[in-house]
């Protein structure tokens, strides 16, 4: 059965992609939070980057990617180096509010479009969302391992609310 | 600015949305193949469960919850346990078809209705395939975290072809 043949009818309603990134953002900070201060930007297995470090690259790429959709203006001000934990949330909180509000402007055709995110990652545009979801779901799996390596007991993955 | 007021209109076809984790799966694959044979079932960080055991929860959810959707018929018939990894990977590829077969048979309305998972998992359709997209997106990346661990460099997370 060719992929070809599965009908292209849009079947995810923005809104609700919309609710489902800021569930799993509700959990990232969760995760964020059960780190210890000390360890958020220095502890990290296999050599890889530490928690802060890959949060602060979700901050850099969540809310700068929305705005490039809705704007076009892509640019990423926030710099990712280290800095203390309540900083972090705070510019997650930040970063929650501003999706939101640039959401409601995405007209939904715009979704099936395409865009060259920070001028240099081509997609349609849901692609690129979807991406930035992935990503920091992906980032976060790493954050709990590290937890747990830490003795740790992370948040529950299935709980978004 | 309230996220009920987002537009409710739907913006990711169907066929995009098989693809997207078809393309997941082509890296998941690659991460199983990248973990040495004598590791699947044994290596892990934080008392956390081996690569492997991870992949066989993702087989026993994936084709499984797409065959549910279509069929009504909620059964996991493929245990967990312990196996070779080519026998790992012949489950991943024959999982792989029966996904694509069954994915065309779901008509696009079905998507935004509900069902239960299992019997026990209530969910929009498209909530219930997100989720499974989302734990393997999850688990993978604490695979990544054991192949650094085991000094092994992972597939890069952005190729999904």
């Amino acid at each position: 059965m060719a992929i070809g043949s599965i009908p292209s009818d849009p079947v995810i309603p923005a809104a609700a992609l919309l609710e489902h990134w800021q569930g799993h953002r509700r959990l990232t900070r969760r995760v964020i939070e059960a780190f210890p201060e000390e360890q958020l930007f220095s502890f990290s297995v296999g050599s890889m980057r530490p928690f802060g470090a890959l949060a602060m690259e979700m901050i850099t790429m969540a809310e700068p990617m929305v705005r490039g959709i809705v704007t076009g203006e892509w640019d990423q001000m926030i710099t990712r180096e280290a800095r203390p934990k309540k900083e972090v949330l705070r510019l997650w909180d930040e970063s929650t509010e501003k999706i939101n509000t640039l959401w409601a402007r995405i007209p939904p055709e715009r979704f099936q479009q395409t865009a060259t995110a920070f001028g240099q990652y081509p997609g349609l545009v849901y692609e690129l969302l979807l991406y930035v979801i992935d990503n920091e779901v992906h980032h976060r799996g790493q954050g709990y391992v590290y937890l747990r390596a830490l003795g740790i007991e992370p948040p529950p993955f299935y709980e978004r609310q």
